[in-house]
C-alpha cells in the first residue's frame, strides 16, 4: 500500500489547520467563506465509497464535528458539504459556513470568483475560536 | 413529534425512486446529468450533524450505496455529493454524476442553466438499472 501524500494543488490552495482521526483538517485560502476541507490520509481514493466501512464512518463523524464547531463559531445561516472532486481527484470534503448575501449566496461557492486572502489577525482569531469548538 | 412532511420545492423538481431504510431516493426531474437526491424522513431537520449518530450512519451508508449504484449504472468520471440546504432548508443530499463535458464541467451543477425534462424512455431504463444495482 503506497503511503498517504497530499495532492499539490491541495497543498498550494489550502493550509494545515488539525489533524483529526481519519483526516487532515485544512483551511482554504480564501476569506470569502469560512471554508475547510477534509482530506482523509488514505492513498489512491477519489469516492467515498471506496473508504472501508470503518473509515467512512470516521469520515462522516469527524465532517460532522467540524460542521458543528463551523456553524457555532460562525453562525452561518447554513453549512454546505460538498465532495465534488472533478478537478482534484484525491478525495477530500468541503465544509463551508454561509450567509445570507455573500458571494454567490444561494448558489455554490466552487468555481465562482477568485479567492481573496486572509488577513493574518483575522485567519488567527478564526482557527483559535475554531479549535476550541473542535476540541482539539 | 411532528410527522415527516417532504418540501414542496422538492416535491416539484423530483419524483420518487424507492424508499430505503432512512431517506426517500429521489430523481430530479433534469436529464442534463444523472442526478439523484436522499431526504431522510425525519422532521425539522436542516443539518446532517442535527441528526442522531444512528441516522448520521445510516444517511452515510444510503448515500454511499446509491453513489456506487450510480456510478456502476452511469460509468461516471466522478461522483459529486452535496448537501448545500441554501435555498431548500429541508435536509437532503445531491447525487450526481459527472463526466467530462457535461454542462458546466468541471464546475458544479447546482444553479446552473435551466432544467431539460426527460424522455420517458431512458429515464424509465435508467431507473431500472439503479434500482437493480442498489438491489432494491
Amino acid at each position: 500500500m503506497s503511503p498517504f501524500v497530499l495532492d499539490d494543488r491541495l497543498e498550494r490552495d489550502s493550509e494545515f489547520v488539525t489533524a483529526l482521526g481519519l483526516c487532515q483538517l485544512r483551511l482554504l485560502k480564501d476569506s470569502r467563506w469560512p471554508w475547510l476541507m477534509l482530506v482523509p490520509q488514505r492513498a489512491g481514493k477519489t469516492e467515498i465509497f471506496e473508504l472501508t466501512p470503518l473509515d467512512q464512518a470516521m469520515l462522516t463523524f469527524e465532517a460532522n464535528l467540524v460542521a458543528g464547531a463551523l456553524k457555532q463559531v460562525t453562525g452561518a445561516k447554513k453549512i454546505n458539504v460538498g465532495a465534488l472532486g472533478n478537478i482534484v481527484s484525491q478525495l477530500h470534503v468541503h465544509v463551508v459556513a454561509r450567509h445570507e448575501g455573500d458571494p454567490n449566496w444561494p448558489g455554490p461557492i466552487w468555481g465562482f470568483g477568485t479567492a481573496v486572502p486572509y488577513d493574518n489577525d483575522r485567519k488567527h482569531a478564526f482557527l483559535t475560536a475554531l479549535n476550541e469548538a473542535i476540541g482539539s
